[in-house]
C-alpha cells in the first residue's frame, strides 16, 4: 500500500504554489499518492480549514499524512507542528488549525531551515516534512516533541436550561448552513431556530419537504443542518458563519 | 495496471465532500488511482452532468469505475445504481445521469445501508460500490439486476424537411456552443444559423477567420460548435444552453 | 519510481477537456502518476502559462513530462513540439510558452495526425506524445528535430543609470504583486517603488509590518515581491501585471 499525502491549503489552484508543494513531495516520496481535500479554504480563515480537517481526516486509512497549510502567520515566529493521532499524521502551521485532533495526540516543533522562505514554509517546510513522514521517518527525527501546541477548537454548543444554543460552523457550496450541534443533543420533537427563524422540527431527508421549503436534519458530519431542498438557505435566511441556532 | 475510479460531481471543490468521498475511496480501494473529471457540474445539473459523462467515461482505459454524482434527489425513493457497458463500470443515482451508455448496459439497483447518511449517498453509498468494483468484486454481488433505469437522453437533432434542426447543448469555459449536431448531418455549403443569426458554412478550425469572427465548426466531440476566434459565442450572440440551432 | 506528467493549462475544471486529456494519458501511459499544475490560466494567456511553468517544473523530479498547453493558435499552422531540458521533457504548443527552457533544451516538431480534431490538440497531439514520453520512447522517435521554437521570454529587469527598472510579472490570490526584479539586484536600503508609490526597502517576511502595510520583500520565488500583511496590494495600489517597478 503507497503512502498517502492529502493537501487542505487556502492557496486556491490559479496559482503555481500547489504546484511546487506538489512537486517537492513528488521529488522527495516518489511513490506517495497524493490526494487534493480542498485549496479553496478562503484566504487565511483558519476556522474553515479546521472544520475542513476535521470532517475529512479520521475517514483516510491509518498511516495517511495530511499537509494543512492556512497560514496568515507565515514568517512570523509562529511554530510549525508535525503530529500523530490515531496512526494519521499531520504537518501544519501552529496556529489552532490542529485544534481537532483527539486526545492522546502527539506534537513536535520543526525547524526552520535557514534557506526556506520565509512566505512559502509549504514548500520549504511542510512538504519535506510531510515527504519524509511518507517515507518512514519517526516524527521524532524530525522535531523536538511539545506538549503546548496552540489549540483554539471551534465553538461547542451549549444548554441555556430552555434550548440547546449553537451557531453555524460553515455554509456549503449549496447554501446549506451546518451547524454545530450534534444531532442526538436534540430532543424529538424540538423545533429548530436559527437567527429566530422556526425551520420546524428535524427531518429525515430532502425527500420529507417540498421544493424550495426548509428543512431542518442530521446532516452528513453528524451535526443539524439547515437547507431549503433545490434552494439555498444562506440566501433565503440571509445568514452566515455565526448565527445563532436553538434547538 | 492498477484499477482507475474516475469522479464526476456537483460538490465543488470549496466543501470537505469530495474529500470524504476519495477518503472512503482510499481507504477502501488501497491501490486505486483516482481522476477528476471535474466537481463543477453545476448544482443539480443533470443535463451538464450527462453530457460531459458522454465525451468523457469511453475515453478512458476499460475497466475503469466512474463514480457521476448529481443528485438533487438524494434521500427520496430514487435508486442508487450500478451498471456495466464496454468494459466499463459505472455508479451513480438512477436519474438520468446514465441515459448516454450504449445499448447492452446491464444496471442494478444497490442496497441503500440503513447507516447511510441519507443526504450523502455519493460518500456512503456510491464511493463503497466503485471501491468494491474496483477491487474486482462482480457486479453482480453489489445489488439486484434492473431492467428500467431511468433514461433520459439528451436532445436528439430533427429534420423539419428544409434544415437540420437541433439546439445547443453545452457552453464552455470559452464561450463557445455546443450542439448536438453532428458533422455527418451538415450537408456541404450549407449555412448554420444559430438563435436566428447566420454564422456561415462549416469551417475547418479557428484559423481560417479572423479574430473577433464568428466560426461555426465540427468540435472535438464531433458536433457543429460556433465560437468566436478569440472571443466568446455565447456573449456575443447572448444565447446559451437550448437555443436552436439550423443546419 | 512510476513515470510522472503534469498538466498545465487554460481549460478551467468545469468542462469535459481536462478529463478527456486524462483519459487519453490514463489509457496510454497505464502507470503514470497525472499531477495537476494548474488548469485556471487565464484563457490563452500565455505570459501567465509561461510564469506558472518557469516556477515550477524544475521542481519535479527529473524523468517528468510536462503537458502545457495553453494554445489560442491550435488549429493555425503554429507546430506541435516536444522538448528535453535538464532531464524534464515537455510537450506544448510553438508559441512561446516553453521559452523558460534554459540553454541547452532540445526541441522537436511533433506531426499533427490528420485524425487529431483542429481544435483540441492537448488530447490528439499532446496527451499522446506525453504518455509514449513517459512510457520511455525517444523523443527523437517522436518528431523531427528543429533549432528555431518560437521564443518570447518574459520581460527582464533593466538598468536606467540610476535604479533597477522591472515590472509586475503576476499577481496572485493574496493580491500579491510579483515581480521580474531578483532579490540580489536590490543594493541594501533601497526603497521599492510600485507604480510610482514608495513601498518601503525589502523587508523579511509578513512578520516584519502591522497588519495592512505594504511590504516588500525577496519572495519564494527569488524575485522582488509587494503585499500587504492579512491584505492585497493588488486592490491598494490598484495596479496588476505590466506597472513600472524601481528598486
Amino acid at each position: 500500500m503507497p503512502p498517502l499525502i492529502t493537501l487542505l491549503t487556502d492557496f486556491g489552484t490559479a496559482d503555481s504554489y500547489v504546484g511546487e508543494v506538489k512537486a517537492v513531495l513528488a521529488s522527495q516520496a516518489h511513490d506517495a499518492q497524493l490526494i487534493d481535500v480542498t485549496h479553496h479554504v478562503p484566504p487565511g480563515d483558519l476556522r474553515t480549514g479546521q472544520y475542513i480537517l476535521s470532517r475529512v481526516w479520521h475517514r483516510f486509512p491509518p498511516g495517511a499524512v495530511h499537509l494543512v497549510v492556512v497560514d496568515p502567520g507565515v514568517g512570523t515566529p509562529r511554530r510549525a507542528l508535525a503530529a500523530e493521532a490515531a496512526g494519521h499524521y499531520f504537518v501544519a502551521p501552529d496556529n489552532g488549525l490542529l485544534s481537532c485532533l483527539p486526545a492522546g495526540a502527539r506534537f513536535l516543533s520543526l525547524p526552520i531551515p535557514a534557506t526556506a522562505a520565509p512566505t512559502f514554509h509549504a514548500r520549504d517546510v511542510f512538504a519535506p516534512a510531510a515527504a519524509q513522514i511518507a517515507n518512514g521517518t519517526a516524527l521524532t527525527h524530525l522535531g523536538t516533541i511539545i506538549t503546548d501546541p496552540y489549540l483554539s477548537p471551534l465553538p461547542a454548543p451549549r444548554s441555556d436550561g430552555v434550548a440547546v444554543v449553537g451557531e453555524v460552523l460553515y455554509v456549503d457550496r449549496f447554501g446549506t448552513l451546518v451547524t454545530n450541534i450534534p444531532g442526538e443533543m436534540v430532543e424529538p420533537g424540538v423545533r429548530i431556530k436559527i437567527a429566530g427563524t422556526d425551520v420546524g422540527a428535524l427531518r429525515r431527508t430532502y425527500g420529507d419537504v417540498e421544493r424550495g421549503q426548509f428543512m431542518a436534519y442530521v446532516g452528513s458530519g453528524g451535526t443539524v443542518e439547515v437547507a431549503v431542498r433545490e434552494g439555498s438557505a444562506a440566501r433565503l435566511l440571509g445568514v452566515g458563519v455565526g448565527a445563532e441556532v436553538r434547538a
